[in-house]
């Protein structure tokens, strides 16, 4: 067993399956860029089955994406496999990831199939994906929960049909790092072709333990592949947070005792992007990525790390990319300037049109904000690329606003519909609430504001305010992030933003893999 | 031993240590309340002796509280153990907890104290402490770093003058959860009194594994303690968190056998509480507290969960405290259905004076908000606690503000000065930024804005904003709240909250245990 430990991106499979998580495609492709800087040895890419939209992501990512393996989840049938190959082909390493379920409850009352049919299933579909490549991933589906000689059985299967990764999935976040880690040992030693396989992990963090039954798995159990996802995004609880178990293993190299080939420096970066992207905030005490995390970071030296950095850092925060706000850029700042900032952020855009559009909204905001930071950067070229869509129905154009105490707030929001302007206008409980009903006043979705909430890019009174509205209307749920130096601007920015990805109307399987 | 579980939460001891948690006497009681209805066995509600602030808050809670333990944390010395013994008097139970460092890398560089000297101060201290109770835990900082010869060497000197809890604290998030658990196993194997106490753990999350870590301290470890706070607040990326450590207890009961006393369906609003008190955000893919942690809970009615809940449900909504938001009450609704409405929340004001001043604002609000559910009582009620305090300098009167495409937006600000109103005016980037340089061009405080946030308290645009403003002078971080359907009023209101806590100089001694 080779003592390389293969970390598995899955932020834009299962992460993206987490309510409100959903990305376009532009978004995918930041992040799936991120990923390959981070040396991330496989991206999963999404569920090309599962729509349209997926499939086209995946393709692009493939295209794009050189140093990691590309990977597309695909249903333990021909036709999802399929779908899988032919989004993966632009790729120089692709993988193709199958999962059927295993347990008595999954295979009753979700497949409703006899185990028997399941084990067939999980063979022909293992030989299928066989014939488009050989780096081909068998996932059981609720693992932990299965009756362990059906199994193994399955599993001895799928390795003889050429599965070269087998994954155990703790699908519901029930397992504890003890017996996860002695499953694990167990099916290995159980299995007779085990060693043909290399063995994954793939937990949940529902009792707060991912990071843990990971570790366990690949300690106690002999796993070489965990799988995870930035934050620990994912549904419910999310998924093992991969910035925590891969700070765990260097941290406590001495004993776990593996090789990583992640370059830690650009894991605070990523967790950011995600955030932003997501709209799913980083609570100040997570670990690794949280604004707390690091004593000093917070801008606390505090008596004990003064006297002996030891005392109480584990890890450095230079190691996992903490750095702090440096005014990087200003009114006078050029052309030059600005694109080689964005190199250095790790920026790349598609073309120089697109570097000509991002520089002059930089500009624009320069004439408004004196102190240009990295972080007001990579929130020009995020709504930047999020206007590059195609799909884009609402611009806003401008707003006035007023509200005074003992009086009802006032706005008028003037926006384009298709390239066509209308102007709302509306009181309200307060600016914001007027400025998003003068909106639906023109627009009228119905749909259900379920999340609001403001976060400010940098520190200090003219930070520009991150807005990230989530919308609900007939099931789906949206995610819209706006930003402004006004708040209540950023607000109809983001609410537009969310509009836009309700209209383009993705319909999307979720399989509930994991 | 007992196979009762100790729940020991230090929410506001360790929790409160965290940079920015900071909570003012009234806050710290209404978390208490919290507790003691959820019925955590021991709350440690400070550490006498760091400051008169924080005597005074223990001394109020030990009053107050009659179901729970109430503890304080005391260096090892008769100074110390003396100031957490006059705070605690007025309890009927209550514990005094001492601690001392006993790793080399603590001895040498913070304490610049010999073994020998350590040993000693560590028995003298428990002695002195058993004066005042039979309840005394003692906790060895850094214990899992340390010398295990001299660690056991200590412990028993310290059973033996009559600590009643040993405490191993993971102080800096070191530890895995095998390591951990056998570590506890073997100090009690080598420790010859040791049946003479019961073992406590405390674990942080810099790694990501402090739930794990406290679960193996308790069933391969034997311990029948864990310390831990609501949401995992403390310094860096916290301690272990009691909603997780509870859960994984309850739902593995299988697998860890003990019982615990707590009542689960508090933990919800419990989370809500310390997070609103603190401005620390729940992440939503958090366990158990997270807005996502359950499907059915963020609005999402997926197939396989519907098929059989069990299927991706291990644990249920409601046991731990969910509810859908309702509509109670509203522009009709009289003082005693408002009165009926906080006694359901386990509000209780001190006296009908105070119920007549949060009726008020309820109508106050009511005026504004057709809609008015349990989270905006709990603001409202929240906010009355925070102007009851003596030592308010600062006070909102009203805003004016007006923002305006293509224009500097504009806020006029009154507040009032120890009583005496003030206005202020300016310009600024965003409507947000002109009303803070509008209060700051009149109070001139200095003070740097490090954190600016807002969440909705409830959904839809009706929603009233609550702002969270971080501030930071000299070395002191301060949060102040606000709510207001207004959101710009919202963050005025935060902005002098925040002010208030500030010109409160409280000076405090940090001692880092855990």
């Amino acid at each position: 067993m080779a003592d390389k430990l293969i970390i598995f991106d899955t932020t834009l499979r299962d992460g993206e399956q987490s309510p409100g998580a959903s990305m376009t495609k532009e978004e995918k492709i930041r992040i799936a860029k991120a990923l390959e800087r981070m040396k991330v040895d496989v991206i999963e890419a999404g569920f090309a089955a599962s729509s349209n939209g997926d499939f086209d992501a995946i393709h692009t990512i493939a295209g794009l994406i050189k140093d990691s393996t590309i990977c597309s989840l695909a249903r333990a049938n021909d036709k999802d496999i399929q779908r899988a190959a032919d989004a993966l082909k632009p790729a120089d390493h692709f993988r193709i990831h199958t999962f059927i379920a295993t347990s008595a409850l999954h295979m009753e009352k979700k497949l409703r199939m006899s185990a028997d049919q399941v084990y067939e299933q999980a063979r022909l579909a293992t030989r299928f994906a066989r014939k488009f490549t050989d780096d081909v991933e068998f996932s059981p589906e609720d693992g932990s929960r299965s009756d362990l000689d059906f199994l193994c059985r399955v599993l001895e299967a799928v390795i003889d049909e050429g599965a070269t990764i087998i994954n155990i999935p703790d699908t519901v976040g029930y397992a504890v790092p003890e017996g996860y880690g002695n499953l694990i040992k167990t099916i290995r030693e159980r299995v007779p072709n085990s060693d043909k396989a290399v063995w994954s992990v793939h937990c949940h963090d529902d009792l707060g333990m991912a990071v843990a039954n990971s570790l366990a798995g690949v300690h106690i159990g002999g796993a070489r592949q965990i799988e995870c996802t930035i934050n620990g995004l994912g549904e419910r609880a999310g998924n093992t947070a991969l910035e925590e178990v891969v700070m765990a293993m260097k941290t406590r190299k001495d004993y776990y005792g593996l090789e990583l080939g992640i370059d830690t420096t650009h894991i605070v970066p990523t967790s950011k992007l995600v955030s932003q992207i997501t709209g799913f905030v980083v609570q100040p005490n997570k670990a690794v990525v949280g604004a707390n995390a690091f004593a000093h970071a917070s801008g606390i030296h505090q008596d004990g790390v003064l006297k002996a950095r030891d005392t109480y850092e584990i890890m450095r925060a230079e190691d996992v990319g903490w750095s702090t706000n440096k005014i990087v850029l200003g009114k006078l700042s050029g052309r030059n300037a600005f694109k080689q900032r964005l190199e250095d952020l790790g920026v790349t855009l598609e073309s120089e049109t697109d570097v000509n559009a991002a520089f002059v909204r930089f500009k624009e905001l320069a004439d408004r904000k004196s102190e240009i930071f990295d972080e007001d950067i990579m929130a020009i070229v995020s709504e930047e690329s999020a206007e590059m869509q195609a799909k884009e129905t609402f611009r806003f154009v401008s707003l006035a606003q007023h509200s005074e105490t003992g009086e009802q707030p006032h706005a008028r929001v003037v926006f384009a519909v298709d390239g066509i302007e209308v102007q709302g206008e509306a009181r309200g409980n307060g600016p914001v609430d007027a400025t998003l009903v003068a909106i639906e006043s023109k627009v009228s979705s119905g749909a259900e504001l379920v999340l609001y909430s403001v976060n400010a890019i940098t520190t200090g009174t003219q930070a520009q305010g991150e807005v990230t509205v989530r919308l609900s209307k007939s099931g789906r749920i949206v995610n819209g992030v706006g930003t402004d130096p006004d708040i209540v601007a950023a607000s109809a920015k983001a609410y537009l933003a969310a509009l836009n990805k309700l209209h383009s109307k993705v319909e999307k399987l979720n399989p509930q893999l994991s």
